[in-house]
């Protein structure tokens, strides 16, 4: 016999989820438990895998091993696959090892024919059931299957329920239901030029092929894409015998969670539809009802729900995720897995856990995802703002967003790429709408719950979403939608806050958000093992009091080129830039000195106690001056139209200062300390006004930490005159003064160079701070601007490089050189300070990296503070780190 | 007692040249093999730097050492220092570790007053001698140790000159002697507002603490920066009894080559002065006679001058640069050192050597500076142009130039620095002209010989130069000369021929160099001894003929973008850029795919039997286009004039295209393979225009070596996918023809990545070649264009950085990279082929590092290819690889 392609449930369980897929390994272990699961077998993502690999054919011995577990199960249920007397009907669904939620294909009901649908009638003495069964089958299995459009057969229902003048699926009778069988048999008919297959192993094997094609396709692909799951995985299938919610009034189906996955709160939390198969509850076709509803209509099948519940937990000791079905009575579960959860539900649940005695703190730590965090750190409605409630849905997934109402996904990835604020508003969004959700601020769908489509995805990513909103009544070919006679256009700004469910017109403004009690102590456990400092890249005392609050420990990186675009200090900057001579520039200097003195004053003095690394003036000075291209049209109109003759010898005076400015490169020109090298004038006078600061702030008693940072050094060289320059400025200060201060002096390691020569420059640095943006930038040989913009979106797609490495930091390339540069540090200087203050300071895996190579600190936007903390407790976990 | 510091000639060697620079090495040399040296000692370097270390202060002990060896050479001569009966004169000069010809100071006749003075007059009898030597101290003293002007002196003497109605010095009395003796120390009394200072042990000191401050005059400093001798050598100082050139018509003052520095030629060559001291012969006051001339004037002085030419050249294994004063018939050597040549002259003295049995081949090879191979490489006059001779002067360093007239060194600076060509023309040239020499394509001066500062300037430099040229009449105020009737101006055209001498007007064409006998013998040898490989970077077949003229071995690097650039191709490489749709683009294809078959096949024909390694379209599509700028305007213009509607929409079409494919930063932007990922069709076009005519010419019984190549490449991805559409593409043709041939795929190593993973990337290459251009661009995160523009020059002067990296491989950076590279390549296929297709190719101290990492070849510029033979040679011999 060759290789096991197929496991029944009682022989499977988590340990094969590779194999089993999630889905597979959840009914599998759930078998093995006890729980009340309809028999069935997975077939496994290996066979998946063979199929590709032999141009989309059965691998040898699956057909078989099918039939044999087919055969299998009939004995175990009494039922016969093809009886027109008791037909065993099944589901196929898709369950792939990383859960890709409606990604893939599904099918219900499957074995129903014209003679099958007899013997389902035979079986429950239920007719209009048995034509529900089948008209579902056909629509499903000619969708997925036979790949005929969805709305196709929505207009055939459509019809039928005018002609009968019903509003709901449900309200259908017997003979309606069977005339949509006929239509539907017809369409199927038209549109593939064959009749539906009536062979039920014909189409059970036809089906099993879809859910393996459906692996590949668009939806699926773009998944595993923002998702970063690799696309070699494959998928298993899940054949299992079906249980009916929709068998009658006692009959349902539905999914919760053992907790809110909104707020952690520790309360049961889903929907249920009476008389309904599982897609019309995922669909959000119609609004289902509250779980704990099914305590007052089914009071015995709740009580047993919520027994399972806490069961799961204990087993998965995680909130679980579970879908059920009740036919007639009884408690079916077709599915559990760990239940996806916003930011602040998985702090909260973590939290809980840990209190409940469950989990450690360790494990805790490593429960919630830090990009997720990013939800909790991004704004919220303001409370003082003024806030008109146009309509109100369903909370689905926190946050306030802002932006142009969009009506379809594609324009909203338009407008997205475009750099504009959009909220995707959508009767109900399908995962084709993928693209359009990542584009968009927040998701508004007038119908569907808060396990519908729109909710689940928009939770996953962090977007504010409110749900089954349906005060709004859209109108696509219009462009608009309508609350009563209120009208809102495309392009019309809305705001929807997700945490209340409330839809405002116009832009509500937002404010910065705050940390819960869960997050704090989260975190407090996160500083207690992480060995990794955190701090902070800000540029103003505002910025810096936020990241001290956000537990910042310094500041990683002050800019000082914010300062000089001042709109105030510019003209003053460019007359410096103007100069034609040293002493003039040294007079705008001399303007700009007491500016930078009460800057540094500002943002010292706000970090009191702690280091604030700042670094000296990098950007090229042409960044100060105006756009050449602007200038020139300006000089070529003035001239055609013989404007004053002064002005225009003035503007081409200034053209040609900006022209001998401009560079072919910026990003590789004269920028950095190679501006400090040539200028020492413009360095001078920093280091003096942060030396003067630091003296002031000391006779008033502060206790500051200066760190000065030189940027874009390639040879020790230049640190060594920099150095020096700063040095001398210091010491001429203090003699002056007859205050002295401690200060350091270091260097930003951002070139490939300066990594391949840390040995020679680490004598003249008392710090290293890795600019990973820059050294990304060097060492690929792409810069940020341009990559972005062209052929990069193409690599990630296509693969070619497995993440954008200006959001994660390419431990294969850029890594090495940043090892290369920590250990020819250290190798001369023992007790050089490390630090990273690239944007990859605040990305998990990149925080990891920093740990691993033994950095000091990471620094990165006051916002991801908290992100960088928890990722550098997880590496610290990860990697059995001593406490600190 | 102390350090020793002062070494008297007979105490000297070579051995010990670091402490006692060329020139006392040089004397103490001769001294102990017995030559006729005037007796004196030597300060050494130490005390040089110890002056320096000390705030240009004698370091202890000094003073008395001085004292000490002057009372010995007192002794030794039967002299007295001040003594106004037998005074004892000496000579002060520098002398440097390497020497600095003319850079620093020299101060003779040091010893006289107005005392000594009439010492010296009973001594020789000779009023007239003494007063020459008086006149000629006080001005040198003046000048050199006293700061005074030098024209000031001049002017002295000119009216002098004016009033007795003279041409020469040597024409002036006794009592026009006496007088400007009077009249010099009034100048110096009225420009340092001191006498001047009469006692001669003062003298010394003075003269001493001058010549080590010569150490560091503006001129010293930029001849070190050009000439890459390190600032920390320091100089000694010779300190030797005077003999006297200026004693009458039996006594004279020369300088010699023992062999013609010019051509090579075994002919002693030079020129003597009579009745002069040395600082007349430099100068180029008066022209000098040649040697050969002494034979008839003192036909012993000149057989014992060639005994001594032999033995010298015999004792130093080379040929000698001689300065001797005949004092009253006597002969006696001042100096001797290895002479300076042209490369004709070094790569033909070098065989002669090896021939006469007095080198090693070896040994001849490491005689040639590879740079200097340069000058031969250059252009000479196209033997078929009608030239008309306007004057001629001596032919002071070989080869053509064609530039502007520009009589000023810092214009010359200027205009140089803008791209323009110029010729320095000057009267005669002075060490403060050297940067305008830099400059300019050649030099012409009116006056001055062979061994002027003109000369031997522009011989090191390989410029050319024609000196002494009497014919033409400088008139600095009007910048113009005039030969007879014919007025140039500045800006005017002149052509320079400084193998003949000739001087013609305006732009005479010129042409391609050869190699000559003694040189092809050289390489020979060099080709013996090499283990590198030499293949050139050529793009037409024309150069491809001239590459493997000069001896390359295959083509290293051919662009295919310059065969996009000709201008019957642009329009099409346009459409096929502007494309909207893949068929538009694929319908351009299509037209190219023809023309670059045929380029290919020419270039791959002209290098029968040997490698071409062809590089797919590399540059940003960008460039292909018209220019943003100007387009902007024409657009401006066109909208303000209310120009035609359908051009302005054109235009305005166009205009947005090229704004899409802008770049902020071109280097960094969408080109190389990035381009071949996103548009595979260009790079699939490329590989079937070289294989088809692979396939043609090996029908045509051609055998050819393809090797094909992937720019740019960052991540193994890239390679894989790029391999695979080559060879996919070949596989094609070959099915499609039934011919098959060899070709290789391989990649340019020009970014750190690509250094940093280049074992995964070894896996898809047949071969690497290290595009260190590039490599060099991102590694110091600085674009060549910006970097050369801006702040690379103050870098250079600042000694910040020790070379240009675009110039010299940066061994310390860059040189890591590429180790790294050749490691981890080698480390997965030991059979990597390995070359370097940057500038640095040609450059010898980078072709001796691709030498010691292991490269199997370098690629060059077709002109430069034996240099890089000879450089090859030289690293082999150095680390005594084994020959291959």
């Amino acid at each position: 016999m060759g290789k096991k392609y197929v496991y029944a449930f009682e022989e499977g369980s988590m340990e094969i989820k590779n194999l089993l897929g999630g889905k597979g390994a959840g009914l599998a272990e759930m078998t093995r438990i006890g729980l009340p699961v309809p028999p069935g077998f997975t077939i496994t993502t290996e066979a998946c895998n063979e199929f590709y690999a032999q141009g989309e054919k059965f691998p040898e011995g699956l057909e078989e091993q099918i039939m044999d577990n087919l055969s299998k199960l009939e004995q175990k249920i009494g039922k016969k696959f093809g009886s027109t007397e008791n037909p065993l009907l099944v589901s196929v669904r898709s369950g792939a090892v990383i859960s890709m939620p409606g990604m893939m294909d599904t099918i219900l009901n499957l074995g129903l024919n014209d003679e099958t649908v007899k013997g389902l009638i035979k079986q429950t003495q239920d007719e209009r059931f048995a034509y529900d069964c089948y008209r579902r089958f056909i629509q499903m299995f000619g969708n997925v299957v036979l790949r005929i459009e969805h709305y196709l057969f929505e207009e055939v229902i459509d019809k039928f329920k005018q002609e009968r003048k019903v509003v709901y699926d449900t309200e259908l009778d017997v003979s309606a239901l069977q005339g949509i069988v006929e239509e539907y048999k017809k369409l199927v008919r038209k549109e593939i030029g064959e009749d539906f297959p009536q062979d039920p192993l014909k189409q059970l094997m036809l089906a099993i092929n879809a859910v393996f094609a459906s692996w590949n396709n668009q939806r699926a692909i773009v998944y595993r894409q923002i998702n970063k799951i690799p696309d070699h995985l494959g998928t298993a299938v899940n054949v299992q015998s079906m249980v009916f919610g929709n068998a009658g009034n006692t009959s349902g189906t539905g999914v919760a969670f053992t907790r809110n996955p909104s707020t952690g709160e520790k309360v049961v939390y889903g929907e249920y539809l009476v008389n309904a198969q599982g897609e019309d509850v995922v669909a959000g076709i119609r609004t289902p009802q509250p779980i704990m509803k099914l305590q007052e209509e089914m009071p015995e099948v709740f009580e047993e729900f919520m027994k399972i519940c806490n069961l799961l937990e204990q087993h998965y000791r995680d909130v679980q995720d579970i879908e059920f079905t009740i036919e007639k009575g009884k408690l079916y579960l077709l599915q559990t897995r760990n239940g996806k959860r916003t930011a602040a539900a998985a702090v909260k649940i973590a939290v809980d856990l840990v209190k409940e005695g469950i989990i450690t703190k360790e494990e805790a730590l490593l429960r919630v995802e830090p990009e997720q965090l990013d939800q909790l750190l991004h704004r919220r409605l303001d409370p003082d703002a003024r806030v008109e409630v146009l309509a109100k849905g369903l909370p689905a997934s926190p946050g306030a967003a802002v932006g142009e109402v969009v009506f379809d996904a594609d324009l909203a990835e338009k407008l997205g790429k475009e750099g504009k604020k959009v909220v995707l508003v959508r009767t109900e969004t399908v995962p084709d709408d993928i693209h359009g959700i990542v584009a968009a601020q927040g998701v508004l769908t007038a119908r569907g719950g808060m396990t519908s489509h729109a909710a689940v995805v928009a939770r996953g990513m962090g977007k504010p979403c409110v749900c089954g909103c349906e005060a709004i009544k859209i109108d696509y070919a219009q462009k608009l939608f309508k609350v009563g006679d209120v009208v809102v256009k495309e392009g019309d700004f809305i705001t929807i806050d997700g945490s209340t469910g409330q839809v405002m017109l116009g832009e509500v403004p937002t404010i910065d958000p705050e940390l819960s009690a869960e997050f704090q102590e989260l975190l407090s456990w996160a500083d207690e093992i992480r060995v990794l400092g955190v701090r902070a890249n800000a540029d103003t005392p505002e910025d810096a009091r936020k990241a001290r609050e956000f537990g910042a420990e310094g500041i990683g990186l002050c800019r000082t080129e914010h300062m000089f675009m001042d709109p105030k200090r510019l003209p003053i900057v460019q007359q410096m830039i103007l100069a034609e001579t040293l002493e003039e520039r040294e007079e705008a200097l001399a303007k700009l000195l007491p500016m930078q003195r009460e800057d540094f004053k500002g943002i010292l003095a706000a970090m009191e106690g702690l280091p604030v690394t700042i670094r000296l003036l990098d950007p090229p000075l042409h960044e100060f001056l105006p756009n050449e291209e602007e200038l020139l049209v300006e000089v070529t109109k003035l001239r055609l139209q013989n404007g004053d003759p002064q002005e225009i010898a003035e503007k081409e005076n200034l053209l040609r200062k900006v022209k001998a400015l401009s560079e072919f490169n910026p990003m590789l020109g004269h920028r950095g300390c190679r501006l400090g090298i040539v200028y020492p004038e413009i360095y001078s006078m920093q280091v003096k006004a942060i030396i003067e600061a630091v003296v002031e702030l000391k006779k008033e008693g502060y206790d500051v930490k200066p760190e000065i940072m030189i940027p874009l050094v390639i040879h020790s060289n230049e640190l060594d005159i920099m150095r020096k320059l700063t040095v001398d400025t210091a010491e001429k200060i203090f003699k002056e003064t007859g205050v002295e201060c401690d200060y350091l002096v270091g260097t930003m390691i951002e070139t490939p160079r300066a990594c391949l020569t840390a040995d020679q420059i680490a004598e003249f640095a008392d710090f290293f701070s890795f600019g990973t943006n820059d050294l990304t930038q060097t060492t690929f040989g792409f810069s940020r601007d341009d990559a972005e913009g062209k052929f990069l979106p193409y690599y990630l797609n296509n693969k070619i490089l497995p993440d954008n490495p200006f959001a994660v930091l390419d431990r294969n390339g850029v890594g090495q050189l940043v090892k290369l540069a920590v250990d020819k540090g250290r190798g001369v200087k023992a007790n050089l300070k490390l630090g990273i203050c690239g944007e990859h300071g605040g990305e998990h895996s990149s925080v990891e990296f920093c740990h691993m190579v033994g950095l000091n600190y990471v620094s990165c936007s006051p916002f991801r503070v908290p992100i960088a903390r928890l990722a550098a407790a997880q590496a610290a976990v990860k990697t059995r780190t001593n406490r600190k």
